[in-house]
């Protein structure tokens, strides 16, 4: 099980706003049917990391399919397996328990 | 205002799980008292650029007075200013919008 | 055609240098054909963007099977469309040229 | 001593090219001294990290100053403290060795 962020930003659109060219992302994510996280700088995906690159690579066509013409993806892989679970809200809860002390 | 999101990775500890140095690090943007979001994949802060940078400046420091002898820092900084509001939540809202058409 | 930035890092391994790693997976980019360059900071694959992700997954496998258990992948994804030709040296000749005006 | 990169991109500007932009970021760093090296993916940079931090935000407002509205910046810190030196070239000459076997 691997945690990945992904970012991605259509370059040389007119608009300074990309809010419709990522959401056209988030939704291929949606389809894919993989637990994940939208979070105000980028998307946050758990599962299997094929499934994930799969995923991401299509992901990563969504803005050329709406018009971009140049696209920037920046991809973190969070992969652990010294433990059967590697999760988001395991991630989170680690920290968590150590601020709270 | 700008949109930061920050990720602190000590290298070469003994141990696999880092969550205790990222804990350190979260404490300083508390203290700070800047508005933050912890992520699976890191810390996500908005305000004020320069206050952040200071801020990231201190947290970079965290990991080394825990033990740590290497530290990898990634910051990703979204700063938007054709308009007075750029939050998180509004980048989130911005994007859910288009989601749930 | 999309240049590619990959960094990859693994976590908890007892010794603070990673180049042993770090060489690892450079030898599956040689092993591929695919024209790259060794940075300071990561490794820049330049290519078709499939290819390079069937490479990038190798890639990250690669600290797993030296033994660690934990890895962190960045990668960065340059994908221009609008001119045949995406490459690493003509991104520095387009910023160097501007540079020595 | 740390290694950085930093990769600089304004959104929503009109031109898909950024290289004017980015050349406009490169000059701070020479203005600043310090070494660096341009590659493909961004600009690295080696010295005191408080020094680089001040460079750092002078860069992020670089394309402001040449009309962009928003700018997303990557940044990337390498600090490793358990030897004097720890430079471009030796980072990459550490991996090279590895390399060459």
């Amino acid at each position: 099980m691997a945690v990945v962020e992904v970012s991605i930003t259509p370059l040389g659109t007119a608009g300074i706003g990309i809010s419709k060219f990522v959401a056209g992302c988030v939704e291929i994510i949606r389809a894919s049917g993989l637990k994940h996280q939208l979070t105000p700088m980028g998307t946050i995906i758990e599962g299997d990391l094929d499934e994930i690159f799969a995923v991401l690579r299509r992901m990563h066509e969504s803005p050329f399919n709406a018009g971009a013409q140049r696209v920037s993806t920046s991809i973190k892989i969070d992969d652990r397996r010294d433990r059967p679970e590697h999760t988001m809200a395991g991630k989170v809860a680690s920290v968590q328990s150590k601020l709270d002390r």
